[in-house]
């Protein structure tokens, strides 16, 4: 028996015997007495007494990339933009970094290796707070050029600004295949950690028989599944749960079961495999602003956006979607070449300005009713009309439903706010 | 057997006969063949055949004071602030109106006088989107003055900002007694109206062992019971649903059952009636801001308000509390004499800027972590300090639980997100 706490194979890919039973996985750095193995599903577990049976090296990169390969199955292109999911521990200092790349996340998920074969590029390497434009620009562009050669695409990235871009890619890319975006609340070396089990579940959207752009996160607290969310319509609501991604106005599009890779689709008129032509449209307006209002906010900001050339403008009004009627006068001047969208900070349920005086006013004033669209994905969807269109047509559009951010139905809607 | 849509006793409190049974209520204005009467319990219920017993006028505003008055209760005062819950169809001209006083109120829900004698008094008849800190300093001081001679107090609202109203009274006045927000979805006119539920269950707050300043809404679709939330926890969560109102980061107090009226608390350590001494402190810094952060808001913004004065700055940023690491800068520059606290925009869970690099230039800059607050509660939480302290002692109070806005435990938090 070796003594616990033994760190001179640490980083190592080791076969243990311990409780009686055979474990594998990676010797994990260790500060107490006991001696922690990184399982393959991504688990840490610690042992005070156990057998050494094998110790390896860590695959390289171009062995795991040639043990991937297998004729059986469709191959998948992971681009990686950074964030947890592309973090861990550095086992020489201790802080966690994002120094891993597409191959080695995979290597540290064999199970993908299970779904699909695996080609990876390393696009970024930021934390998606800093995520801009011209990032969702460049990201469109790769995910455009791979969806013609693969069967799917996935892209890691920070769960931060996860559904900005989600959305982002949804309106500039009509795609034939599955689009999909993942990533993980606790970075891989943590006990806890969400990474093997959103990206193995990524692997089976990627390959189904889906054509549009999703977020694949856990769906509870438990590693047992997946939700897949239509990226139009879901939302990073809680800021450190695994399950903190939800779909707002509308159902999960599916889910994906762990143990069996199964998928249970729950919404029937998704995009499907091939019904869409391939096509790039990757221009976006910069100048858009989204303004949160609150009770005594001036419109003197919107004025300050005006005079800056700004002609795209998101409100998060309150309720059915209101400003205070100071705001009116301000609205009705910068609507004559302005699109200006309502939206709801209640978030859930539909903007209706036709109940109260308030909302006619600003309905009156040229002020478009944002239906059940997210303010966020509001926001997205005008950068993108007014960098394809003109300000009349954006007008017309950004009340109509191109990739599923509008649901003209209520039929879904109290699913997830129950 | 009196025809269907008979529409001369339109307005009248009648009696009558109809499948068997007696039914009393107001007859109300329809529009189909059916005669349409208004329940005591706030029901519309059609009829097509009936028999006519008994016609009354409604009592005037006097007469109804007059019956409301029982020696055995406690007498609330209700404070009228207008809103839906104020507002019903004018039978003349069928549009929503809001000409209705809080006697009248009472006059509809007959209920509340079985809990309470009732007081009322008109302070405003405005939709909630127009109120400002102006109104709310008024409200306090109305408020405050009703707590020295009244049992508890409760307020009728407009839903839209009713949450803001809420925070901004939690922090102006030290109650030993309930102060009990209410309002409707839905006018009382509409079958589905929410206002009486709502009413009397906020009278049965406002004579509970309470002292804290509250919401009293709808907790589920049906007209089961309504959910007691903490003033400073709660958000209005959709734009039309009777069951909007949601604590967040916190468990609702208690719940109160519409049949039987009885009270079921949730949270032991809530503020008590007597526990503290009444006072009021209702001046506010109106130059504070909330701005949302999304990807490629640049921080000019920043300037923009602090070149005309705002020395509070509040921010919604992404997951733990992020913004892009090119706003450092200028929060910095800001930073020195300006009170800047970080929220984030999943509205769920902990800021924590000890994680990820951009949190932790963040606090170097001199960031402030909001905790678990919701943006709205730390934008008028910072409103109040910069009214009352200089800037040194609101940048240590904004992190600091005053009046339960921080949960510093984590207990509670699960509840509402499953």
């Amino acid at each position: 028996m070796v003594n616990a706490g033994n760190a001179n194979i640490t980083g190592k890919r080791v076969k243990i015997k311990a409780k009686g039973r055979i474990f594998e996985g990676i010797a994990m750095p260790s500060t107490t007495d006991s001696f922690v193995l990184k399982l393959n599903n991504g688990y840490n577990v610690g042992f005070f007494e156990y057998e050494l049976l094998e110790v390896k090296d860590v695959k390289k990169m171009e062995e795991t990339q040639e043990l991937l390969k297998n004729p059986e199955l469709p191959t998948v292109k992971i681009i990686s933009t950074g964030g947890t999911i592309a973090s861990k521990v550095d086992y020489n200092t201790g802080a966690v970094t994002s120094q891993f790349t597409a191959e080695e996340i995979v290597g540290d998920v064999p199970e993908v290796a299970e779904v699909c074969n695996i080609d990876a590029t390393l696009l970024y390497n930021i934390l998606s707070e800093n995520m801009k434009v011209q990032h969702w620009k460049k990201l469109a562009r790769e995910v455009y050029s791979a969806l013609k050669d693969y069967e799917g695409v996935i892209i890691t990235h920070g769960t931060d600004t996860m559904a900005y871009t989600a959305s982002a890619l949804a309106f500039m890319i009509s795609t034939p295949k599955p689009v999909v975006l993942v990533g993980a609340q606790r970075s891989s070396d943590r006990p806890s950690s969400d990474a093997a089990m959103n990206l193995t579940c990524s692997a089976v959207t990627a390959i189904s028989d889906l054509g549009e752009v999703v977020v694949v996160m856990h769906a509870t607290t438990s590693d047992d599944y997946c939700y897949v969310h239509r990226g139009v319509k879901v939302r990073k609501c809680h800021t450190s749960r695994r399950d903190a991604f939800r779909s707002i106005n509308f159902t999960p599009l599916g889910k994906i079961d762990y143990s069996t890779r199964q998928i249970e689709w729950f919404v029937k008129d998704r995009f499907k495999r091939g019904e869409r032509e391939l096509e790039l449209r990757d221009k976006m307006e910069e100048n858009c602003i989204l303004i949160k209002f609150f009770p005594g906010l001036k419109p003197d900001i919107l004025d300050y956006y005006y005079d800056r050339g700004y002609r795209g403008f998101v409100i998060e009004g309150t309720g059915l979607g209101h400003v205070s009627t100071d705001w009116i006068d301000t609205l009705r001047r910068i609507c004559e070449d302005c699109v200006v969208v309502m939206t709801s900070q209640c978030l859930w349920g539909r903007v209706c300005d036709r109940v109260y005086d308030t909302g006619r006013y600003l309905l009156k004033a040229g002020v478009i009713e944002g239906e059940d669209m997210l303010p966020e994905v509001a926001l997205v969807k005008l950068m993108w009309l007014l960098g394809n269109y003109d300000i009349e047509d954006a007008k017309k559009l950004v009340k109509e439903n191109l990739v599923g951010e509008i649901t003209k139905s209520t039929r879904y809607w109290e699913f997830e706010f129950e």
